[in-house]
């Protein structure tokens, strides 16, 4: 269980999202109210897009809400297009490489959720990882595991198609393994141009996502991040929530991963 | 607000207390039940006694529930007189300088609590600490500043006496500060043969303390490290509990400060 | 002994100097050539002046060779007035608020050196900082210690003439402090707009300094940052470097401090 | 590059040869002598056998000669068999999982050396661990999955046979690989009771090794502790040193790998 921000839009510095709201993202590290985890106290990060391709990140093991560096981080940088995410370790190890968001080439991606009993299948996510994208593995989570598969499975041409793809993938090796947990995935994914968010669940419930536009610019959240209630809509399960620049956000229905593992 | 343990007895390995309890120091640094933060995840500290004179110490700025090291630590770590804090900053960077417990030549002390507002009488304080302990400053806490005064003031020689002494002039100073903020001081001090708690507060409730003897040796913890309530007492605001090497433990009144500091 | 850079000019991205350079910060941080400590492994920091009054900081207690989130951040901030350091410890401790460099409002400031044996005049240059600076000592170095009591004597109206008057009287409290040790003062103080770079030394040999300067920017080092060595000037010792906004940058004599403290 | 050192004997304090001997390995991490890298300051480990069959870890990213806690801990515990490691990183991560000596079980290995390109047969090396050891792989070193390699290659049966096959098989993978870059295997493996300490090279010459007995002790160190050159001998590369419980260190060659790599 994590808790994590989205946003694209005009250029604004991180500190409006991350540190300044009642319920910030600084705020939900310590105090979160929609997930079993209150506390999101192992590790933390910011990933922004400025003026180069590739996104710039910074990632630490400390919880975010002692981090010096973070305020003045949030408070200098501006961007059109950031992430930022604070980590309830679900058993891999708390290190930096271990935070999110990832970053690959032009690519970031974050996550909240879980992917059945990581022991069991592993071995055979990381196999989804063509040869081309496995010399990134820095870390050890399910999470950039499933980041790299992601973008060997096509996700720079066709984003919500390839993650509809892995998604299925996931759904039949969770099921396979004979586990009965769950496989949950909220999570954003961006080139620095559009973003798209996902919620997914097999078994259970989803884990949340809202989101709040305004005036061409979005931003997405575990949880609403100020009080104003009403213009946070929740995306729905089973949906994706693309955002590409210039045009108002959409809702598209994730093709569905079990019938497809089904087939 | 921190929450805190100490142990005198039989030779035991600090696993018994601060790992291995149904509600040990560790599930309180994430859970605390009696405390205003129940999160205490800015750093911890182990301190214990071996065959040296002075303690070994081992202390971190990460949060006590994630750290690998802190577990293997105290499996293989056995002592007869140790302490363990996990801690809540109020003001002070997380820094391992700033984590208790403190050590100085054999004596050793952790703090739960609040000496009024910092800023306003920090100076005054370090006034309290003579030259010869000062060298030993090498935090910025409040803590450590009343941990060298308490030395400076005949704590080698009388440990009650000269905290009473101590405490009566830290009541002195935060009254006239001009503060509303309370004075709450809930500390152990030990040479590494006996064990000295402190329960005292100016202004509002004092921070719990709760002890438990059994067969020579003696538990003593912001809160009660299990379920089994009958077994442990607490200790009343305004009394020290001295834990002698083969001796029972005794409850003392603290002589009254506020009268001290009045006359 | 530690390196630093300073940058004032066109703003351009940190990495110019901090990462890219054939004898960069980095570089010097693991291979310095002009120092007694070649290794500066005990943290660092960056600051940087944007679009606020105040800079940012970043400061960290792992080498800054090993520090992802450094390349990530020189290579994504940018900015027209900069500070880099990389620290070797002399006594304090290894932690943030000890890193170079301090920031107070919209000053900033960082030290190369040694101000004689800081145990033994500790509480007198402390005593140097008035009341209203004192609640910024979050750290426990000597530079912080100075940099404050700057700013306590005069250093907002008068940069050069009250860091005159400070080494006079550090100069005064070394020498009636017993030591043999050398008073090193190699430093660089700015407000954002100016940058005034200082080397001074009582007793031995100052810490280096040198300059570069091109087209309206200049980049001020503790070593030349390439092999370019006929481009670099020498700061003289007992001189200030001013690089006022606009202007070309200008050597002052250091009024004499010891000659100050000789009156 | 790394340096490390291994102790079986006479239970002593760690302190004896970690932070003690003049050229301790705490000296090591600073100003290697013989080896590429003189500074080993990317994280550092300690491991030891206390009374528990498994043994204990301390391991941290910090510099090991900054760091208080580890001072502590090398005067106040004690073992009959440890392992202390400092580290050179080569590409992966400064993370604690990736810090020497890593511990499956009874079992403690550490590693100064290279596996050829670790990009080119990282899969091919992760795969040589059977799944029953695959959930101990924390870290995404080489020497970690050689470590799980040689488990699930009949070591904990076999330490010294375990080894030479997968040197045999390592050998052969770094040269199909197609890489010029040398396989090199300076190790150290315990089960508590036994130690064992490699020195092998295929390509180039082997990481330096030596050793000193006396009086049913044996130290092993990457670098001579002390002046005493005459009480170390090298460990010739191509060989083995088994240092059995209560018995004399032995020298045996490593079976030829890259003659079985040949076969």
């Amino acid at each position: 269980m994590c808790r994590w921000i989205a946003y694209r839009g005009e250029s604004i510095a991180l500190e409006n999202y991350v540190t300044a709201p009642k319920h910030s993202l600084i705020e939900q590290s310590q105090r979160a109210l929609e997930a079993v985890a209150s506390v999101n106290g192992d590790g933390f990060g910011l990933g922004w897009y400025g003026e180069h391709g590739e996104p710039g990140l910074y990632r630490e093991v400390r919880p975010a809400w002692s981090d010096e560096n973070l305020r003045h981080l949030c408070r200098h940088i501006r961007s059109h297009l950031f992430f930022g995410h604070v980590r309830a370790a679900t058993g891999t190890p708390t290190t930096r490489p271990n935070c999110h968001p990832f970053a690959h080439g032009k690519w970031m991606f974050m996550h909240n959720g879980q992917i059945g009993d990581w022991a069991l299948i592993r071995r055979k996510v990381e196999e989804m990882i063509p040869d081309a994208y496995y010399a990134s593995r820095i870390g050890t989570t399910d999470s950039e595991a499933v980041f790299l598969a992601l973008l060997g499975n096509g996700a720079e041409e066709d984003p919500v198609g390839a993650t509809c793809a892995v998604l299925a993938r996931l759904t039949e090796l969770v099921r396979a393994s004979g586990t009965s947990e769950p496989l949950r995935f909220t999570s954003a994914l961006s080139d620095g141009r559009d973003l798209y968010a996902f919620r997914y669940v097999d078994r259970g419930s989803a884990n949340t996502l809202y989101y709040r536009e305004a005036g061409g610019s979005i931003v997405m959240a575990s949880e609403p991040l100020d009080m104003e209630r009403d213009y946070w809509k929740a995306v729905p399960a089973g949906h994706v929530l693309v955002a590409r620049a210039g045009a108002a956000a959409t809702l598209q229905p994730i093709r569905q991963p079990a019938r497809i593992a089904a087939e």
